[in-house]
């Protein structure tokens, strides 16, 4: 048996953390790198991640945030920022940081350089926004992926008022946009939607073979 | 150490699969259960997966996917579709599967179904297909991540033509639209990408502590 799979059918959407308990720095650690591992549109990893634990900041993020109390209550808050009007800046960026991985000269890797460039600049800004921001779901994934491993809970969130996070966050000042939240920690023993069973379209409702 | 850090560190984006290797229908249905598994928008899974091995359909997207060899040499080709107009029906369907699922009546979720279509069915289309692109990610990164630990290649590709893809497999007609593409199976030995180092932002580029 796969062990993808045991963690899957573990893991659930928290309703309630105990807000008692902390996730450990070195599992945190794990959380955080396999983020940093996510596959990514060219590898671009067009976003940035922000580590909430500052309960002020949280209560201000609340109501946004449909009152969930995961919020207030979790270990940690996640909030995934897509980059807006993505362009040549963090192509070069990206260019660079492969450069310097592979020790290769940049003039070799130009013309993928360009490539990327043709592709992605020549698109509108909102096209682009939604771009990165489905990259942000790939890191998501991995998140909730690598925490079910550890036995660790998270909650992901669409359900936030964009507008009003990258308000408290100073995101547009940032070109940044909160796509996705995620709340990290141990689900309460009363939070009785752990013992719900998963409802999941059929195989046949789900899957076409051609 | 995290088995899914190990596992994600070996894996990459295949560019030649060995065309002579099938994964086994064993090993695949664990990939189409970790994909039916994935988490989703009030688990929604608003999209349909296609796998396809036919070789003549495989043919046909190859040209529509920048002639991307992996289409035509991999052991299977999935094509993740989003549903497009998801409204009324879509979530209707969802609560009888969660009420026999559950083993509740509709009647006792009718508020939960009510909630849930004032929230999507009074997005614009344009916004409510966004949205269930951005689920099929999800998806993906599970299949990433459940292939993986089986060491089997996954390509995941956003480089195709939607337009063209949706015009082979009928999609616009069954009201889907092509968002991803993955093509899985076994790296050939002579892929040389699969011995580069992998580019990734640093921790201080990535995440922001607050």
């Amino acid at each position: 048996m796969s062990n993808f799979i045991n963690d899957a059918k573990w893991r659930y959407a928290t309703k309630k953390f105990d807000a008692t308990k902390k996730v450990s720095t070195e599992d945190f650690e794990i959380l955080k790198e396999a983020i940093q591992l996510s596959a990514s549109s060219y590898g671009l990893q067009p976003y940035k991640v922000f580590i909430i634990e500052n309960p002020e900041i949280r209560a201000k993020i609340q109501p946004a945030a449909w009152g969930q109390t995961q919020i207030v209550d979790a270990s940690h808050l996640l909030v995934f920022a897509n980059i807006t009007n993505f362009g040549d800046a963090e192509i070069d960026a990206y260019i660079k940081n492969l450069s310097e991985t592979r020790g290769i000269p940049v003039e070799s890797v130009q013309g993928y350089a360009d490539f990327m460039k043709s592709k992605i600049t020549t698109l509108p800004e909102e096209a682009r926004n939604v771009w990165t921001a489905k990259q942000t779901y790939l890191a998501l994934g991995n998140l909730l992926n690598a925490a079910a491993e550890l036995k660790i809970d998270v909650t992901p969130m669409e359900g936030f008022e964009p507008a009003a996070v990258n308000e408290i966050l100073g995101f547009d000042q940032l070109g940044l946009n909160a796509s996705l939240i995620a709340t990290i920690g141990y689900r309460h023993e009363e939070d009785a939607t752990q013992h719900y069973a998963k409802v999941r379209k059929s195989n046949e409702e789900l899957f076409i073979n051609l």
